[in-house]
């Protein structure tokens, strides 16, 4: 990022807000923060952000502008909804789509902004909101090379391991919605292991600390297993929400039924998601699932 | 292990070979080995194994005697079958059994070797034939002390990981059944993650590559990824069976349904081994279940 730029970004939630004060700490930026909820751009406006009153306040004067939003349907509106962003941007400005929305979706946006002369990258982003912060998400991105070069000194701000994984808009949300299915999966490993620890009568804790170190080992258990341990006895702190994976493991099911590959683990993994969210964990830490699984109901040791 | 010691093995396998020559390579150690196929005892002679003609020959003048079979079945005939082993052992020797058979079987074995003056220390290992060959295994103990403490210098030899779980029998086999539910589960996930890779026309090696740089990643995601890109051209060579995870899969279900614990997703993963059993992959190495996902049948570009 060299010289003075203007950043926009719509959407100041658990990514948003850390990439959003991330990039208003780097010299000669200038970022401007809208979300729906006021408390959320209050928090972006004590960092340094300049909160403003709609996506097209966001949009106004940014080269660049970042979607961090929950799905499809808030980043159309973002775009071209009321008081959206497309018609603010100025022409050749290019849309950084951080958000899971799947491939269908972001080729539909992808070609709106195109009729109006302006560019889309694909970038879906993996890590949390500390990484987020820290400037250590894993991106994959897919996009024309010109609008590509045009995201760069954001992206690398914002990324520790950058791939570009197609030149098509839509390539990212692809790598995206498989790295869902497989982080999906293994959070719902991950709990029913602890369940069954619990259910057999060993330490959970000490289990998945022994398992996180061999051929059982995963980013998931060693991130998710600990909370899971803890969830068991109280609320932990809520830093990626269950209905996430709903949102997301249904992409998983839509696009391995688009493509006719059998994906049967992600489809009962993702069923769990579901059921959390029916039993009310939807805004709860995914950890939470694990209660699903080791809580009530009759339990005897084998 | 100081001074002279004789240490027994029965099953000279992918798992019991290395070990045996690790072992055998042991200053002061002899190390005397059967298995029911000539070749493999010509392998472990090779490598300085005092290869023997039952599993009595075994025992037979060994303080310490590893049981490395396949499975309860397997466990029971070389103890107490015909030219079985429990009789040849002298008084108050210990049986290492690092075989996945499952907590009850585990404590029949241990009850009926008890009656017999001998010790069982329940030690299930993890890891593959190069990591056993270097000493590198994952072992969980459960195990009385004073049995624990008679085998600890071999335990030690072999182990990198070794965590006494709990001081009975068949609480290492209950971790070791855990860390199969997750195993098998991590290498379904992959394949299907693979599959979908090549069913959406991306490069499956660049998606397996990417996404095991964060939050899907896994040991079996960085394992087994590569070698299912292999199986989809070629027969990878054998490393791990899929009729192990046949067997480890139904000993997560059994314990699963004992515990009154749900394990949807280890059960659909379950069923993706004994589908590719039936398939005729069941000696073939575990990464070829990406075949039945991803080969043959409509495909289409969504």
């Amino acid at each position: 990022m060299n010289g003075t730029s203007t950043v926009g970004i719509v959407g100041l939630g658990a990514m948003g807000l850390p990439m959003a004060l991330r990039l208003a700490a780097t010299p000669g930026v200038t970022v401007r923060g809208y979300d729906t909820a006021p408390a959320r751009r209050r928090l972006a406006a004590d960092g340094g952000v300049v909160a403003v009153e709609s996506a097209a306040g966001a949009g106004d004067g940014a080269q660049l502008l970042i979607l961090s939003v929950r799905d499809g349907v808030q980043a159309e509106n973002a775009l071209f909804g009321e008081a959206g962003a497309a018609s603010a941007l100025p022409a050749g400005a290019v849309v950084l789509l951080t958000s899971t929305i799947g491939a269908d979706a972001a080729r539909a946006l992808g070609d709106r902004l195109a009729a109006a002369g302006l560019g889309l990258v694909d970038a879906p982003i993996s890590g949390g909101p500390v990484r987020a912060g820290n400037g250590e998400l894993l991106i994959v991105v897919g996009g024309a090379e010109h609008d590509v070069v045009a995201a760069r000194s954001v992206l690398e701000r914002l990324a520790s391991t950058l791939t570009i994984v197609g030149p098509r808009v839509g390539d990212g949300q692809l790598v995206k919605v498989i790295n869902q299915l497989l982080a999906g999966v293994h959070i719902a490993a991950a709990a029913e292991a602890v369940a069954l620890a619990v259910g057999v009568g060993l330490d959970p804790a000490l289990v998945v600390q022994t398992l996180s170190a061999g051929a059982a080992s995963s980013f998931m258990l060693s991130d998710r297993g600990p909370r899971m341990v803890q969830a068991l006895d109280g609320d932990p702190e809520v830093r990626s929400r269950v209905d996430i994976f709903v949102k997301d493991m249904a992409l998983v099911a839509r696009l391995a039924a688009d493509a006719h590959i059998p994906a049967p683990v992600a489809a009962a993994a993702g069923q769990l998601y579901v059921i959390a969210e029916r039993a009310g964990l939807g805004t709860s830490d995914d950890s939470t699932i694990v209660r699903m699984l080791a809580e009530g109901g009759q339990r005897e040791q084998p």
